[in-house]
């Protein structure tokens, strides 16, 4: 539901926020390695690898390499296995993202009052935020909810769930200090996607986007006492929209040997489609009161998730934005891939810091933010956020970044950084990807044809 | 979080309630005809044929028979058919138990604000709460939360939080009208649980209890206009506590054959314990307004997840009831089985049928019900209703039952109920399956042995 006819202050913050990436960083030549060690040469095989050197991505976080025994079996793991490895590898990450959260936040775990979870890359009873849970040392009357079956808009979708029973809280005159945590591990299923693709010879590329990560943030009502410094954003509405009869689209289904993606060439179009409507319904009670300089779209900063390059480039076409607006989406693109649910936080986390203000469009920081992600449905969330442009206090030594209403030219980074994002732009590609591009035999329109395929939620 | 010390109306009520059973009914021998057709004798498989014929259960509710091709293959279904027979059989289940509780609410679909669905035997991106709204053509806008990591608990906690969310509306002087679905097919994974046995020769008893439901209620806040008729149940508070350290001991976990149960001997002694400090911590804000009447766990009817017969027996031990106090929830396990988190609302919906209340306690039905039920973590869900006891206005011609400060003592069906629930109480097992036990070969001893290890949550 939209926010309505309703513009009073909802009293909810994100007082802290966290994201913590595995440890080891895949490079395009991961999927070529375990390709040739386990299948025959073939036509999809192929093509799946051309589209792996052309994703826009650098490198994708990854709880292991090649290497990892449970890849090099001669079958793919099971999902027993893929469960067994995400509580061994996966948790630790969101304790330690849920951690950071908490200490930014200056929230004790004792004060936590509910966690709203996701993941898609698990199934299991208790889920994943009883552990945790646990291991924060949470109260044990704390509510738990674990939000399933909404893949990559997990992240948006658990916040604004979050934000409603924060609300149902306000309402009892009751503090709601909410633990937010997104966690996927989905690397591990590189051997699954192979295999089909060996035995289906479909072009299947989500091997070649999806990565690891774990994030999380601490939202709150204005009810009790609240540490003294700034929230990292306020959270002011949301919207959330599914798209009739697009199920079969996108989707993610789960199988002996974790869960398959499921991904039609509609995509990039139906995502495109939905946008411009929910944007409208989010923004319909704030513009009357919003400055004359917060109207249209590229007057805000987009946190977009990236699901892939045709996902920030159908956005820039719709909504009139530039790679400058999705600066984090592409960043976080591009050092870390697609990790689903938990990619959101990493880009609301990415666009807060200081060389990213550096190459804001025009070299204005926005003080509201749209947040976006699409999911299966297919689903759009979308959300706004007014950004904290304050000095964060753990850093007296910053100065805020400059805003709409500040005037200032400079930064040899912003433009360094700037020519980064601009000669791939188009495509969401890297200056170096780029050159590689220009270098490579493949002809062109090839790549041109293969990245129009190259869309995920 | 108890409520506190907040004892205002929430405003809260259950408009509508549906339950929709699927057309087979297993007896105990559907177990020994897959047992004896796919594994070789054993002790374990012994063992658990012979808990089988024990479990309190005349028959349990399924979508197939033991000639159902899915569980007549050399192998057990593979997690991905579990989800298409899930998906065919199952959600059209949980569609029908929808339209009759939007039906009883007197609900338009195009007033559902929010769909909070739960279900621990199918994992899918989108979820299956996706094609249940689809199909009862709810607004694209419906707020969707599909809960995981439950099990059985998953019934109350998906009305805990849709209780919040309803708030967190209230708060915005929006109405909130949400739809609860659980939906459960658990028995297509009897050969994967006898395949475990004949392996591992543990005495495994999940698929001699579980059985399949969808459920749903339709939960209202108080702004905007209501149908004229009264609520079926007031929603009062609710409670939610974990027990530190039980994690192993009850759970649900994926397999490429499903979800396999883990179940220690521990549970009946745990669940046991947490039983009166969560009603305690449920009650603190309403005892005091509560009538003389209502203030010890015997002044209450219970509305007990029957998770096994030890389950409900424990229940009467701690909270000093009766199985008359747990009539329905007998009925229930009797009559269907375990349906996971599905079986909750059937239970309150049994409650409030005429012949259940011809079994109340002394005759007598009370006003306000505890509802109650356990989840991995272990996790227990408490809540507080009360019941409306006018006629349903559709059934103009029914009397109301008689409550705690009417008089009355009558009927011969309710003598006849009672008796079956009477002679089986201690067990919770019913009359004819008493008589069976008597004349059995197997002594006593081990069946008391035996029925000792038959707990689920």
């Amino acid at each position: 539901m939209a926010v309505q006819a309703e513009t009073r202050d909802l009293g909810l913050s994100v007082l802290g926020l966290g994201v913590q990436y595995p440890p080891h960083a895949l490079k395009s030549d991961a999927l070529d390695i375990l390709s040739k060690r386990f299948y025959p040469d073939s036509p999809a095989m192929k093509k799946v690898l051309s589209i792996n050197r052309y994703t826009g991505i650098d490198q994708r976080s990854s709880i292991g390499t090649p290497d990892h025994p449970l890849v090099n079996n001669p079958e793919p793991p099971t999902i027993a296995e893929i469960h067994n490895l995400f509580r061994s590898d996966g948790i630790p990450l969101a304790v330690t993202a849920a951690r950071k959260a908490l200490e930014e936040a200056h929230i004790d775990p004792s004060q936590i009052t509910h966690v709203v979870s996701t993941t898609c890359t698990d199934s299991a009873n208790p889920g994943y935020d009883h552990y945790v849970a646990k291991e924060l040392n949470l109260p044990s009357s704390v509510e738990k909810v674990l939000l399933h079956g909404i893949g990559c808009s997990g992240g948006l979708a658990a916040l604004r769930t979050a934000a409603n029973l924060s609300l149902g809280h306000t309402f009892r005159g009751l503090p709601a200090r909410i633990l937010v945590i997104a966690l996927e591990v989905s690397t591990i299923m590189v051997r699954s996607e192979l295999d089909s693709i060996a035995k289906t010879q479909e072009t299947r590329i989500g091997a070649a986007l999806f990565s690891d990560c774990a994030s999380a943030v601490v939202l709150s009502n204005n009810i009790g006492s609240l540490p003294s410094s700034s929230p990292v954003y306020s959270l002011l509405g949301w919207e959330h929209q599914t798209i009739p009869n697009t199920e079969d689209d996108l989707g993610f289904d789960v199988d002996p040997q974790g869960w398959k993606v499921v991904l039609s060439p509609r995509v990039p179009q139906l995502t495109q489609s939905v946008l411009r409507p929910a944007y409208t319904a989010l923004m319909r009670p704030f513009l009357p009161s919003l400055p004359d300089n917060y109207q249209n779209p590229p007057d805000f900063d987009w946190a977009m998730h990236p699901g892939g390059a045709l996902i920030l480039t159908g956005a820039e076409k719709v909504m009139k934005i530039t790679p400058e607006h999705m600066r984090a989406s592409y960043d976080t693109y591009i050092n870390h891939g697609n990790s689903s649910s938990a990619t959101i936080f990493s880009v609301l986390d990415r666009l807060r810091q200081k060389d990213m203000d550096a190459i804001a469009p025009g070299g204005k920081v926005k003080d509201y933010v749209v947040g976006c992600a699409f999911g299966p449905g297919i689903t759009v969330e979308m959300c706004l956020f007014k950004r904290n442009l304050d000095p964060r206090p753990t850093s007296g030594l910053e100065t805020p970044p400059e805003t709409e209403s500040e005037a200032s030219e400079d930064s040899d980074d912003r433009i360094e950084v700037e020519d980064e994002f601009v000669a791939g732009a188009d495509k969401g590609i890297s200056r170096q990807q780029q050159k590689q591009k220009e270098q490579d035999v493949v002809p062109e329109t090839f790549i041109a044809q293969e990245i129009e395929g190259l869309e995920l939620d």
